[in-house]
């Protein structure tokens, strides 16, 4: 039994200041957890209580699916990370560190390289596959913008898995299988979840898919279709093509354009000065060419021009997941200053590409499809270029999703339209295939005696950030609702009486018989503090059930609130036992 | 159940060349630890369940006695370890590191700031108190010298608590009702201790004891009395005084010593050219003086002279425990070339002390008491003095217990003989007081409304260490020989059969059977695995019982081993699960 006198929780009546969202905000004022740096968080005890609940859940399902769990350090030497050149393509997303004699190590991201090392240490035949290993261990990384309590950190608790198979088929199959367990976990934690195609990211491979809490807060945005199964986070949906008819274009022809740096503007200028007979101009006819600064992992910039219809923004996310793990930034004033060859607002087609003159490599999104006609900038102050037709008369260095996705753009599978919405990334499965064991050198002997190549699938779920996504789904103005599954007590009973009216000896002996029940029993019996305060510390603390043991006492009734449905009852204080345990295994 | 088909795990035949204790050698060869560094190691599946059954034995524990379980970061933020010093003052042993916006952050080796500064940010009344915290954590030490597998590490996981209470009272209590829950939690892992009068070390605080497994291939010397309860690490074992009887002694005299830079050179010349007429020089009559050179946290040097009696070596850990923080350095040729006033082999009292010429702090082991009268280098090449008596011809500027202890030494507290072993500390239990307290701002209003600085208790069990120590305990040539309370399973199952003899079928429910009843079963179902390799890894991985379902089996018997006192017994295959779940039992 907890007691509320003795727990080591205080709540706060004010939100903390750096608190962007709600499971921030409700976390540290019921006491749950204590911010220590930057996505840096300490656990107070009914916090790990919930932590705790959650990785209980995640252990048994993955014990459950044949999962094996060990435990690699969270310190690691560099020279393994050099190996597949992640110690340079993390960038600053790594915590580095050298210790006493000059080594360099680091503070594991993920551990794909120390799974495939050890798979190659213990097995070497056929028949010792597959074989899933997993652990739940703390993982760190240094991010950029630590945001949203535990949604964002840059300490936090994952469950990573990697799966170790023969062939194709294999890895299918431990994928499809972890792919049903992470449904389970998320169903047992009460968490709904969309499952979308994703971008596999640093870690290379290939099929790849998320699990998102569709929460507004999520910093992930992700389509998915009104009509067909499609769903994909917007980093990774595909672009249905558009279909070009027009087949006879003049040839290209400058246009005078002073001061129309702005799509805007250009679109003003051809209907007023080069006006169409069938239509009126629009954003969609221009071709805008966005230059950005490449980092690479090594130090070295590189300038990049990405083009996309002039109707849509350059998406930032889309293209830094794709460029990654170059990071991506803003083309500044000093930027043009050194690459003179761009002329900020005219840039165009002429001047770019790696063969061009100017050397500078140029993307263009696919809804640039071949044979399109587009006005565009001329690369001179002042001038533009219409009748540009992409494969007649510009070349470009390859194709990357840029544009940004709007809500009603078409399914790629189906052309319905899609729908646009946020989620919080609470899983991730893919299928990495070999490129870490043929980095590693992992195979094993074949039926025939022949070294084969193991490939391999991984597999994350953030357990912290879990705990942050139900608070955001489970919470309301008066605080936290935890589902019962996870809750760090069942029930919540507040004694509102004096003591020697009978209500503490009631309270006491109805939290006894509800652990005899094996219900988890958080008990308010402090002294001195006014029901009203302990009403708001109930609410603020989110178990899912409360129990009001007060003046009903006397005439033989005791208020019995469902913290999930803010509902509440008057119960028989002869039955209300019985009641309680009914309605804490009502979901079971 | 676990089937050794399926279990990631592979014996290996040979040590690993980097083993230097058994515990090491052996689990590593058992496959259930790898080495990942120097002092890093990862866990595989059977390592990971004996640690995570110490871990619960203590928690249950520590849940037992009141304490509420938290969770701090390991990365660590700078400025809080700024404000006690231990930023500088933990030197090398630190692991520190910078974050990409160039703050500066560090592995917590211990989290005593953490925690004083929690219970400040929750608690402000005397009716707060008692409260005991505690974390099972991951904690990092860049030591100069990991060894020994999981006995040193550097990257290793802690059971840490505090005791935070209103008085000394208070504390006595907390520190009490610890060391008793020690003494349960060791009884329950079955591991041998002793519990040992301690040095605080850099944490500063009073009281201090620790808990040692005493075994020979444990890095602490610890004495016992012989006859009273008297125990203590040597590093804290205090001298019992000679007493001193001559009073008339002449005045100091040099001797010409030439060629006598050692004590046994000094006696031999003093025994041929100074004979005495009572009895012989020995090395007792002599003092002598070792300089050594200590290295500050602030990375400032400074060298330092410590005189014993002659028959005794300077005990180097004994004097870097009562130096500490600072580090201690042998005092080389380039030092003495720094300090000419130190002359080598005659180093003596006339030119040491603070306020000497020299400058050179100089410090006594308590055996040179006031009034006692030695021989002792003069300072200049091939001289000695005779007749120095400290008081009256030297002084000191303190005292240091400097030498080495002897089997046979006096107890401290009856006189009797001490008698010297060799240990592992395993669990530390100490009252660090107001220190952390007074630093950080942590007091509470008392009864009266008057602020009251809170006192400290600091208690720590090394997890992962004392999986070590109990491998260290519990082994024999064959292999590891688990206590019941923390095997990876509780019956390893052997089936030396054909598989269509029967005996698959045999083990498979037996194993079922055995399930049923609570028991966790190893089957070594392997096939194509000669019995005897089986046998070998049955004995190398060390569950308590082993079971054979053999040849016997058609005349009804299984042979069921004891391997924690590798004795046999044929049992009838009727009983056999009945025999096994009492014997599993039987130390219950």
């Amino acid at each position: 039994m907890l007691r509320l006198s003795q727990l080591f929780v205080r709540t706060l009546r004010d939100d903390p200041a750096d608190a962007e969202v709600p499971s921030h905000r409700l976390l540290v004022r019921a006491g749950y957890i204590r911010r220590v740096a930057p996505g840096v968080y300490s656990w107070l005890p009914l916090g790990w209580k919930v932590l705790r609940n959650v990785e209980r859940i995640v252990r048994q399902e993955m014990d459950a699916m044949g999962g094996q769990e060990v435990h690699f350090p969270a310190l690691l030497p560099r020279d393994v990370y050099d190996l597949t050149n992640r110690w340079t393509e993390y960038g600053d997303n790594l915590f580095r560190l050298v210790d006493r004699r000059g080594a360099d190590y680091l503070l594991g991201p993920t551990h794909e390289e120390m799974f495939t090392l050890l798979v190659k240490d213990l097995y070497s035949s056929y028949k010792d596959l597959p074989v899933l290993l997993y652990q739940i261990q703390t993982k760190y990384r240094d991010e950029a913008r630590p945001r949203a309590g535990l949604l964002r950190g840059r300490e936090f608790l994952m469950k990573d898995s990697y799966s170790f198979d023969l062939d194709d088929a294999g890895l299918q199959l431990s994928y499809d299988t972890h792919r049903a367990t992470y449904q389970r976990i998320f169903e047992r934690l009460g968490l709904p979840y969309v499952i979308v195609k994703a971008m596999s990211g640093p870690m290379g491979g290939s099929m790849s898919e998320e699990f998102l809490a569709p929460i507004d807060v999520g910093e992930d945005t992700f389509v998915r279709c009104t009509s067909c199964h499609y769903a994909a986070n917007t980093e990774a949906v595909t672009t249905a093509l558009p279909v070009i008819s027009e087949l006879d274009i003049p040839a290209p022809k400058n246009i005078p354009s002073p001061d129309c740096p702005t799509i805007a503007a250009l679109v003003n200028l051809l209907n007023a000065q080069h006006a169409r007979v069938d239509r009126q101009w629009t954003a969609a006819d221009t071709l805008k060419n966005v230059a950005v600064m490449l980092r690479h992992p090594d130090g070295t910039t590189e300038p990049l021009v990405i083009g996309v219809p002039g109707d849509r923004e350059v998406d930032m996310k889309r293209v830094a997941a794709q460029l990654s793990p170059a990071e991506v930034d803003a083309f500044d004033e000093a930027s043009f200053a050194l690459y003179p060859a761009l002329v900020r607002g005219y840039i165009g087609p002429s001047a770019l590409g790696l063969i061009s003159t100017s050397g500078i490599r140029y993307l263009l999104d696919p809804r640039v499809v071949i044979d399109s006609e587009w006005v565009t900038g001329a690369n001179q102050k002042d001038v533009h270029v219409a009748h540009l037709v992409y494969g007649r008369d510009f070349k470009s260095d390859g194709i990357i999703e840029a544009a940004e996705i709007l809500s009603g753009d078409p399914c790629p599978l189906c052309s319905s339209p899609l729908e646009i919405a946020s989620g919080i990334e609470i899983g991730h499965v893919f299928q990495l295939g070999r490129k870490y064991a043929e980095i590693l050198g992992l195979s094993v002997l074949d039926k025939n005696g022949k070294p084969a190549v193991v490939t391999m699938g991984s597999y994350g779920i953030g357990v912290s950030r879990a705990v942050a996504s139900i608070a955001e789904v489970f919470h309301d103005d008066l605080g936290l609702r935890w589902p019962r599954a996870i809750a760090p007590a069942d029930v919540h009973i507040v004694i509102t009486g004096k003591g020697d009216d009978g209500t503490t000896d009631f309270a006491n002996s109805l939290s006894a018989q509800l652990e005899t029940e094996g219900l988890e029993v958080l008990l308010d019996d402090r002294a001195g503090v006014s029901p009203g305060v302990k009403f708001k510390d109930a609410e603020l603390l989110g178990m899912p059930i409360i129990v009001i043991v007060g003046r009903g006492l006397a005439a033989g009734t005791i208020e019995v609130r469902d913290r999930l449905t803010n509902t509440s009852s008057e119960v028989s204080s002869d039955t209300v036992a019985a009641y309680i345990v009914t309605l804490a295994r009502s979901d079971d």
